[in-house]
């Protein structure tokens, strides 16, 4: 089959890692291997994310196509409600495949507004307060437990709204629940009141859970191809499950990031040319610093946009420190072409690019960034994207999620645990008086 | 006068670095003020930034709300075209004083859309092929030279665009120039065609340049008061100059980032708990960065906004490497209250927090977030902000300005250049066979 693959280009790193140091991890690498596809090593009980791809029932995509038609029948606004691994996936991808810009309301034209991901007045009263009269909403509520506070609070919030809006049978099914599959409280109401479920499978911990219903309903609403963005991610990984171990683009990065790391290399910049690729990034970012920061190890990550940033932390790139390496996510085709117009007299002295396209001028600008970036002594690879397809995106997931499950084992870590992130809940809790 | 003033607190260094060492440091912020008020420092040709707020003609500025006034009649559109210090600023600022959703167009509904930041051809054609027919649009370019890729090719697309769409007289109108006083490709085509034009001083440069027109007159087009904004920074620039030293609090996050990098700690978090910051800290992570980040030093900058950030490089900041700290900037009063409503039941048991606002529980996120880093080993600071004013944000600008200036001299480095930005460029121009 002929199809569109996502491939890693570590050229680049040969001035600082001699062959040797990336064979040597070659060992730990295999470990690593074994330790996700026999579920032998820490945190194994969460390895649902692995198969989720090949082995996702056709029934459930049908469901999830067929409520998400019915919301998109009408143009309707979807209020989606999630925090952390609970929207930052499917917000990656709608902005990914959507419109840069659009006269219709929500990501790309597409409908689908965020919240439930922080706890500001501002933010959810001009959310709500921004909906037109006659907009037909429908919500998706995205929690284990149901009692995380941000989308807790924020659902009541909305279905607050909702209630004033529409009658109780109307209510029932405009609220679409995505939760444990039978207990906590969102289950508990949502079985009280009637709302159709979707179900976040056990094994699959919030960061990995982008192809569960959690990413892919609100991605179907917002008109995204579910069945390719699978395809995607399926055949990235049969091919993790055939290749030899030193062919696996995903292995490759773990173990060059590992190696820079070793040499003090502790920030990772991950650099984009694309706008597109902007929110894929922040789910990348989650994804790696939630699952590698831990036990005081852990590389930090940071995202640049391109060339914007290199007008703004492009000096620190170029002369800066010399503790960062850098990945290059790269669009290597725009779904436009915009075509650089003659000027008469030529006074910006740019009709030189006249008949080019933008991006022809933008791929010269990563070219050259990526020189500078090498000779300025900064190690560095690139993921290189075909297009902004579904297809695509599913690799894209399906790549990183393998790739920090190996980079975890390599720091010795549990790449799939959280421990960090109650320290601030516990102190809140306390400062508001929770009951116990 | 009792106005509200913006606060620096610096009680969590405590348990990190002792008075001595920040006491040892008071020489050296001597010698960089004196640096910085005599012009005798590295760069001091580029110091036009440190008295804008007060010498700011009257002239100007009701030619800038002169101009402002007339984009904003008819609920115009305004295509802001720069890059870098030609855009960070005003978009910081028109996000921080806006709605946070509108259902009108631009940002927070005040119509201003920025381009010319990017090399990216999805950007510029989704943007243009949104607007309505029946828009209203004027253009502001930014650009001191008028030949920087970036900005000079999307103006070639957007002047081409509004050719097409309205005659010679009134395209005239509503182009808007600001650039250099005198010379540059941008001046010279303004001057023949007729357009408008505000100047770009000389001795300040693109990220110090927020206070001129570059940021004054897409904020004026947004519907910002860019009286109140210099009075902030004024009120700001008055205390650096009678204050003593040791009670400047700008001063005092210069020496503390700087004992904490002597540290070790090379990262800094600049977080936010409130959504209308983060473009805020956008331009100051350019600011920071490129002043800095030079001679392999400086502090790499990033931005976290909290909660929801929390759930994503959370896990990481308490208990990843301890290579990092933390400047919170906050918020302390939204410009809208969402009261928690009761819930039947109390099936997600929030009800003990029900008639509290929204912004409460974030407050008490807050504290319980710098209780948990502080005691993760992060050292932190606290930059409060009284409100989401004009008058506020004016403090913000000079506070980060005036601080990195400090800053720079403290590191030892020039703070107003940036050679390292030159390096991408030319390596681009070859590729693209630019005519010499």
């Amino acid at each position: 089959m002929d199809r569109k693959k996502i491939k890693l280009n570590i050229d680049n790193i040969k001035p600082f890692i001699d062959q040797k140091s990336l064979d040597a991890l070659t060992p730990e690498i295999i470990a690593a291997d074994e330790k996700i596809k026999k579920g032998t090593g820490k945190g194994a009980n969460f390895l649902g994310w692995l198969h989720l791809p090949s082995r996702t029932d056709k029934k459930l995509i049908s469901d999830i196509n067929n409520i998400a038609g019915e919301v998109r029948k009408n143009k309707s606004i979807l209020l989606c409600i999630g925090i952390g691994g609970s929207y930052l996936g499917s917000r990656a991808g709608i902005e990914f495949l959507s419109p840069l810009f659009s006269n219709k309301r929500g990501i790309g034209g597409e409908g689908v507004f965020f919240c439930g991901n922080n706890l500001n007045s501002d933010y959810i009263e001009d959310l709500l307060g921004s909906l037109e009269k006659d907009a037909d909403i429908y919500v998706n509520v995205i929690s284990k437990s149901g009692t995380t506070i941000e989308p807790a609070l924020a659902f009541r919030l909305v279905y607050d709204y909702m209630r004033k809006r529409y009658d109780k049978k109307e209510l029932t099914k405009r609220v679409i629940c995505t939760t444990d599959k039978e207990k906590g409280a969102l289950k508990k109401m949502a079985s009280q009141q009637g709302f159709r479920t979707f179900v976040i499978p056990d094994d699959v911990g919030g960061r990995f859970s982008v192809l569960t219903p959690v990413g892919l309903f609100p991605m179907a609403c917002a008109g995204v191809n579910i069945e390719e963005l699978l395809n995607g991610a399926a055949d990235l990984e049969q091919d993790v499950s055939k290749e030899k171990i030193e062919t696996i683009d995903a292995y490759k990065y773990a173990a060059v990031r590992n190696a820079l790391y070793r040499q003090g290399k502790h920030i990772e910049i991950l650099s984009d040319f694309h706008p597109s690729l902007h929110s894929v990034l922040e789910w990348c970012k989650q994804l790696l610093a939630e699952s590698e920061g831990k036990e005081g190890k852990g590389i930090f990550p940071s995202i640049a946009d391109f060339t914007t940033d290199l007008h703004a932390i492009g000096q620190l790139i170029q002369q800066g420190a010399r503790n960062i390496f850098e990945t290059f996510v790269i669009m290597q085709a725009s779904g436009k072409k915009a075509q650089i117009p003659q000027l008469e007299e030529d006074i910006d002295q740019l009709n030189y690019l006249a008949g080019k396209t933008l991006d022809y001028v933008d791929s010269m600008a990563y070219r050259g960034t990526v020189q500078a970036h090498t000779t300025g002594g900064v190690p560095n690879m690139t993921l290189q994207i075909p297009e902004r397809s579904a297809y695509c995106l599913g690799q894209i997931y399906y790549f990183f999620e393998i790739s920090v499950a190996v980079s975890g084992y390599l720091l010795g870590i549990n790449p799939f645990d959280q421990p960090g992130v109650e320290a601030y809940k516990n102190n809140m809790y306390k400062l508001l008086n929770k009951p116990r």
